[in-house]
């Protein structure tokens, strides 16, 4: 931590910040420069609370140089980790992840062609909304438990296994019962408490970016999950929110190569929610994956015209074909 | 709803829209340009789906008339809702209401003294949080239900009722046992679930934006709660997330007569988590004010250089005295 | 300047990066931490381009704590400065002022009609818009020269003197000969060659914020024109981008008050552009008083809903008299 | 277009707005719904001003169908343009176009080094800023003309044609002697009496996404050189301004293939000022091929610690060869 101080500070305010500084168990090194003095903060085992310095008179601006979260940076973990959801394997070593299926779960039948669709051209893990959260109440807001149930049902015929948002703690023992990866959408990054509760579980998670959370914002999201215990954790990118209204949202895949440098946890990409747009989906697939992500996740309907929910960004079963040849031929040539 | 087609959109595509349509029960009205054909969409109550329209073939672009709130909408309730917490009414014929204390509860002793400061100085209600939404885990997390109680006794001491977040379904049994007026934090407006939950009680709601929100989207969180049957609620503008660093948020003033226009809600200002800087409360106050604010939420601390959380956005007894005295005058020189 | 060493930055690289700020005739002073090193630079007289620096191996981050800009700075220059435009004062001892106008010059009829509307109404300086940058090229785009004479001619006969945007250099001479005080649109916020020839110019320049621009870059374009020797220099926020489409753009009051504290240049408020809407124009301009605004620019027209440009965020004769009326009152209550 | 009415506007205000179109030489076509009026508006041929339409009394909103570009959208051109740049080909049938280069001319010697190192590792089109926007006027400039002339004598020497910013129209000769390509940087995307200037030449343009510009107002810059006569124009994504700062700016390579699809112009993608990190331009570089972009432009100087400017985000020789095999290789699988 630096502590700049006003051009004008006295030196009774410099000493009564070193005085702040060393109070809290620290050791402050003064570095007067010619306009304004600076002091460097030393002894720290990670992110100081600045709440006692900032406001000290004189004071004019505190620079972090540590960062909110620790257990999730390959600083303090350089080994890459590779989380596992019922046999499937989402990391380093291991090819690409596709995760794929409808928006909202919509019926029995929907459900089960969906998921043919999705495993016959090769997808690893089947996705499926049971609760949905909406802008408005007013819209469809999901089949909740029976979806859960046609999720799994879905899953188990086809033999893969599935991914479902759960958005409120009372939901985790029906999504923990149905679900083998506990998704945590976007509007919920910052719902630490739901946070914590999944970090006591051995459930793996996949936690979305919240809209307009920083990288890191994002990575101390994840750092909730596991200071708890359970470090099982997926990051996904799934668009920012910026003034571009042509898009949904803004994919941000520079995210990908820097998560990759600054965590160990493996990221994904949603090119669904982020373009919101189908025909954007495929290239912004392929581009995710040539920036290193892990898997993908991404929106398909046996009929997209019918879809009760994002049909405008949901992928047919032919297109949903065509990509994954597209994307197999791709990850070929890059593993090569 | 207006569906506007490809310029090359061929006349089955444009019948097929149609019938989409009137499947839904609509009217659809051609209405063929000299560039590209749009379709007007009549005979609906409100804001529709448009899932099964926005990816028929040849559609270019849906674009929505109405919006996805309707009961916090001022269209369909002109008269302006008054909120009453504990006997303190908040709304267009009540002077200005002002809350205030510590960002966090730390101890009896500084709620206590806090609570004193703001009672003399004339707030009407107190402020306190017991659960403290952090960016990371490693944060100082606030006392809990300790800390509930802590803040009831203090506000039962000076006389004034209080307010306090809640972050999860599961502590509304406590925050509703000891608080007057329940929270809704920035980071929660889009926790559907606990806004249904709050939809139900018959506790009065203090509902902040969220950091990325829309306009729409924060009357749209609204109606979650209203369409519950609980119309007590109080909209706060706590500044939005944008690229400009040297305040913690950009507070968005001109949000508070526009949502005066848009719906018969009260809406209050939050300048010291818009700003982050105590030197920048004072004046924001005054302008929230000008603006037609219904009242303020400030932070104030007995010690700010002591306090655990956002002491550099917090004022201390003698300036919210001032602060105070300011917004008095100036309310009466508004009144007048 | 903070130099933050990876945590696993090898002593050698650290030597190189003393090395190197050393070479640039500074001092390095390094800050052992437990995690990570930094380095403390000093004997800079401001800004240090880091780009030798940033680069070096084992360099993490580079904290800036000076800034891009000295002479606008009130560190370096306390005294706040005020600006002449033809014998209006516009600065810290001065009432505010009001500009106002059309936004384009359309005819000589209405640019009468408009100057003696805001004339009457007590406006100082006369607005109206010769030259006009529109998004394309189909738009109206001006009168050109011929408008200035208008703007000139109607400025002589009401007696007030004139401010128009300048768009180019090649326009320079024509704008000096017709007006008293040089805007500087937005969009050419960081035009640097227009920034720094009319630098050398001694007309008073209107340098409006560019819509994404932070508080540091509004300075460093200020900068430009006050180190070519010009220093008759008001800053102007208009609103920023952000993603709020319910407004043009987003009013960004709380600059107003931070740019008092780093500037001694006196700032002023459009709230027709930063709104977008003539029915917030006036509570804006309000706030924007009440945060300590030296003045307004106001778009009127004699009859908006025949504006060629922007009718919508335009008021008409009645309303600017209503307008000028509640401001000249608070005024009078903010100076009492 | 399409205007939306109060829901409580009067019969006589929606025959008003009626009138207004048909005074415009339009037709009006109001659809009557259960909540409000929407008025279609037919008969034009492209953007219609909605100046004296959107304050008539009882408007609510103006929504447009149509956009404020003509000649750049492949609705009105069909096919896609090549753009050539002294007989380098940019455009749908040719290879992805490669330009390289430093930053900054610095001298003789820099320019010539990394002349060399582009060339050798094959890039077609040699970069390099005479003119250089900085944010504050005490930083390097740029060597002006001098460095026009070590551009072209680099180009000539390794022979290369040659890209270079101009920032004024005064620059325009000078640079046209020189260059090969006129780059119309950023900051001056909304320069647009420098657009319809470079409109008036026959040298090709490269034109750089404003860093808050929306893929509409972009479109719209091209339109104004195109508008003059100059179709040569090459887009540029550069990255756009968001609340994240772990990254320069934020690389929208998403709007490369909705570009693809809304203009008949070619694109390409700068990742070294999208992304401030060297570390991430290969990555990114892939990315944007695989996007669809037309070309790239890179960062390269042959020795960056020492670099005048963006030196962190520039590659050296070895690393510039290695991107220039690895996106060979790329373009061969993309293209097979």
């Amino acid at each position: 931590m630096l502590i700049v101080m006003d051009h004008s500070a006295a030196s009774e305010q410099i000493e009564a910040v070193i005085a702040a500084v060393e109070e809290m168990g620290l050791r402050a090194e003064p570095i007067p420069g010619s306009l304004r003095t600076a002091i460097g903060v030393l002894g720290n085992q990670g992110y100081v609370e600045d709440a006692t310095i900032r406001n000290l008179p004189g004071v004019r601006e505190v620079l972090h140089v540590s960062k909110p979260y620790k257990l999730v940076s390959r600083d303090f973990h350089p080994q890459s980790t590779t989380v596992e959801v019922a046999g499937v394997r989402v990391g380093d070593d291991c090819a690409p992840v596709m995760m794929a299926g409808p928006c909202s779960i919509e019926s029995e039948e929907q459900m089960l062609a969906s998921a043919r669709i999705v495993k016959a051209a090769g997808a690893q893990i089947l996705r499926g909304g049971a609760f949905k959260p909406r802008t408005g109440p007013h819209s469809f807001q999901g089949l909740g438990v029976e979806g859960l149930k046609l999720l799994r049902q879905a899953g188990d015929e086809v033999g893969m296994p599935v991914v479902t948002e759960v958005m409120r703690i009372g939901q985790l023992d029906d999504v923990c019962r149905y679900a083998d990866l506990l998704q945590i959408g976007a509007r919920n990054m910052q719902n630490f408490d739901l946070l914590k509760e999944v970090g006591k579980l051995r459930h793996p998670v996949l936690l979305k970016r919240g809209m307009s959370a920083t990288i890191e914002e994002f990575l101390a999201a994840a750092e909730y999950i596991v200071a708890e215990g359970n470090d099982q954790v997926i990051l996904c990118e799934r668009g920012i929110r910026t003034f571009e209204k042509a898009t949904r949202n803004t994919l941000d895949l520079s995210v990908v190569p820097l998560v990759r440098q600054l965590s160990h946890l493996p990221i994904i990409v949603d090119p669904s929610h982020a373009t919101g747009k189908r025909s954007l989906v495929p290239v912004m697939s392929k581009a995710a994956l040539v920036c290193g992500a892990h898997g993908l996740m991404v929106e398909v309907h046996h009929d997209p015209a019918r879809a009760l929910c994002d049909g405008a960004q949901s992928l047919n079963g032919p297109q949903f074909d065509t990509l994954m040849d597209e994307l197999r031929c791709l990850a070929g040539f890059l593993s090569a």
